[in-house]
């Protein structure tokens, strides 16, 4: 691909390319990341013992540096909810709610294509759809 | 999430869970894969070393693993252009070009949100859209 055009960037700033797939890949293209992603938009979840707790069983040392990497990114901002111990509540960014549309077609690719994957109610996805 | 209602499927099928994301995710839920259903969608790409070409430059194990995770789940299939030695040209199956609405997603939060990323041409995009 063409190196982009906007000012600030070149392609040597890049990881791999200016590809805007190899880019998002690149903050969230791995078995985990887009599971937090779906915790916090879909689920309500916003801690790390929620996120502990999804039926995948996240290991806790990818949970806590997949949470680093998308707080570094911008994508999750995390506040404080109680001190002695410290914890924090995460939340999505708007940029990172903007993964919206990237789940949904993933949820829709796994429902047509992997027999018995979980089917959320079509009401609930034309809501999803809408917002 | 709840197992899946589909005969045929438990939830101990399932290599982590029954839901759709997770086990879209374990097909291509990597930083690599997608890159090369990119190359055969929007590139034409057919050939070893034309994914090989590619401006991320994928590492040429990864690339064979890929390729083979990829065929083994049916999601591309590939046919011998030339013996001795013997060569494949790959393709996407429909159930791997049905990907494209995962990829042009990626492409929209990329675009958005990474600056500088290479835009397609809105006509391009329009186009993959309707398809």
């Amino acid at each position: 691909m063409k190196p982009g055009k906007k000012p600030g960037k070149k392609a040597a700033d890049f990881k791999r390319s200016p590809c805007p797939i190899a880019n998002t890949l690149d903050l969230v293209g791995d078995k985990w990341t887009l599971l937090i992603v779906r915790d916090l938009l879909f689920f309500g979840k916003r801690q790390y013992r929620e996120f502990s707790a999804s039926p995948e069983r996240i290991p806790s040392n990818i949970l806590a540096d997949r949470l680093k990497r998308l707080e570094r990114a911008g994508l999750v901002a995390k506040t404080p909810y109680q001190q002695r111990p410290v914890r924090y509540a995460y939340a999505l960014t708007p940029t990172g709610a903007d993964l919206k549309p990237v789940l949904l077609a993933l949820i829709e690719w796994g429902n047509r294509h992997i027999a018995g994957t979980y089917r959320p109610p079509a009401e609930r996805l034309r809501k999803e759809r809408r917002r």
